[in-house]
């Protein structure tokens, strides 16, 4: 099944949102048809099927949906990577830089053992920032983290190409260009 | 594998968060072990597998990562209710009463079709007043509601009572009294 749908055409754009000139790849409209969703899990989980991972983290908050499921898929455990306040127990934190900013994305601290091998996921891989915080944040808990899976790739944005000069393996399931 | 692992001894509990005096029950570290959530997820799943659910409704945040994973086993597309602004698309909005003040929840108006059968998700049933909202939500847009699961119940708060009142089956895998 996960070749017979194409991710991409379930992908709605909608302009200006969050904020005027950005044409915002809204995923949504993939999540609510059963085999397009269906589909998008399997297609993120397969190339990771054998390779014993442990945890997928996911970036809050489409990573959620897609982590959670994939996580289900692979047998393995899944652990949220948050915006500042949000996790309620001992955490970690790692400042990024956004376009319009710094944030913060902070890990429980347990959340991850010493290299227990991870699959990071979110749902779109503009910059990479968010991604590249993410991956810190489980490098510092001594994850072996063994790749990164998204949905949509806007490689204009440069993303792929900084997560794969870091030793990354990047596995996208569509791309938009010229974002 | 559903009925043997309890999920409760792995929810961990977190004093005065985000408030004093409000004990957190914290499901990510029932989330982060693959047989616990593995187990969750069948447990959620479990009670709706042969009733043809179209779509899970998941609650931000936490009810994505159960609500994404329980769509996919369940063969049935995902839907998003998000807090204010969150959602790029077309959509309607609920207010409701926290003890704290108003909030509003919010779902895209294409997200469900009229007579489609819905599962509601999240992972925490505390007064309801979440839960009743996304109800609101999914009912205005024609939905048929199935159900509500979440993976634990604060039953001295009544929410399970205000469901159940209003017609509704609510589905659980644990309680924590007291609260």
């Amino acid at each position: 099944m996960a070749d017979m749908v194409s991710i991409k055409e379930f992908i709605r754009t909608i302009p200006d949102f969050p904020r005027p000139g950005i044409m915002f790849r809204d995923v949504t409209t993939l999540f609510c048809e059963s085999v397009p969703f269906g589909s998008t899990v399997a297609q993120l989980a397969e190339p990771f099927e054998n390779l014993g991972i442990d945890k997928v983290a996911g970036i809050e908050a489409r990573g959620f949906v897609v982590g959670g499921a994939v996580a289900d898929r692979l047998g393995a455990g899944f652990v949220p990577i948050r915006k500042q306040g949000k996790l309620p127990g001992p955490r970690i934190s790692q400042a990024y830089t956004l376009e319009y900013g710094e944030e913060i994305a902070e890990i429980h601290d347990d959340a991850v053992q010493a290299d227990e091998k991870v699959l990071l996921l979110d749902d779109l891989l503009a910059t990479g920032g968010t991604a590249e915080a993410a991956l810190r944040l489980l490098e510092r808990l001594g994850a072996e983290v063994v790749g990164c899976a998204f949905i949509v790739d806007l490689p204009d944005l440069g993303g792929r190409a900084l997560l794969e000069n870091l030793g990354m393996r990047v596995h996208c399931l569509c791309e938009f260009e010229g974002d």
